[in-house]
């Protein structure tokens, strides 16, 4: 499936962090650093996630703030 | 002042497509490529966005979706 | 492609309303009747989006408000 | 009040999973299946949220992403 | 109805600014002057919004961004 | 540095409460009374975020819904 949201990084899982209800998804991606996605954790149990992973951050453009120093 | 989204890609404006409301702003950065962030035309008239420009794209963790081939 | 955004529904596209930078798209779900999406012009156009299109509307739980009467 | 956000999907809770702080919310709507909305413990106590509870899941347009096969 | 979202401000309409898609909506609140919201056009007129409307600009917690000097 | 978000209500911390992975800041708002805001934990603790402190709430544009009686 093709989707909408065509912002999309690729990394590499760093580090799962599950809570009760939400899980944290570090990733690691290029230069940037460290992304962190927030997600719930019945859904990173769905996907595997785990450390290594090969996962993209996508993120729709609606949702994306422009900052200049 | 620091804000609580971390989540933050620096850039440079490749392109400002202004609408009647809206504005879309192309961000070139490092590896990925070029992310788009929708903002208001007001906005991206306030901040004089224009090619160019070094910026960041700034995403809240809650926004980001995890994709896994 | 898996993805961690799994409220998804599927429908058949109603309607494709471009404007300069948005796009509105009508999503005929099942029983709820019609959802819009707006996502960019740019994004509804690489998708090749047009009416009687099957198609899925995905959303983040984040996303998500819940009203009760 | 009537509000802007006028993406509603009316269900019935079918779970109600409190955390620390966010608490996440199954609701059973017509042919989709379930969605799943992540609100604030406070909010999800708030309302009193139950399972069995007649809830409408609501979707402001700019939150919802299209696939397309 | 009653919903999970629960950050409400009331306000007064200051302008309504209608794209092709979009509409921009002035609230003028208390003190901190004046909020923008982006809602379809559609849903301004489905609402009647004009200057001098009584609204609320409501938001959901997991939206707020939290700044600090 | 200057954001494309400029909905901003300063405001002071009136509570902060830590899940695992969330956290809740209740910010204390001229005349509307308390706005929570969800962030990570991480952020929360980055920004050493703790009762009395001035903060602001920043809000996009796309994520204020408009209510109206």
């Amino acid at each position: 499936m093709k989707i909408s949201a065509r912002n999309k990084l690729d990394g590499e899982i760093e580090a799962v962090d599950l809570g009760a209800v939400m899980a944290s998804i570090k990733i690691k991606v290029e230069d940037p650093g460290v992304l962190t996605a927030l997600i719930t954790k019945e859904s990173a149990e769905g996907l595997g996630l785990k450390k290594g992973d090969k996962v993209s951050a996508i993120i729709k453009s609606t949702e994306i703030i422009v900052g200049k120093e």
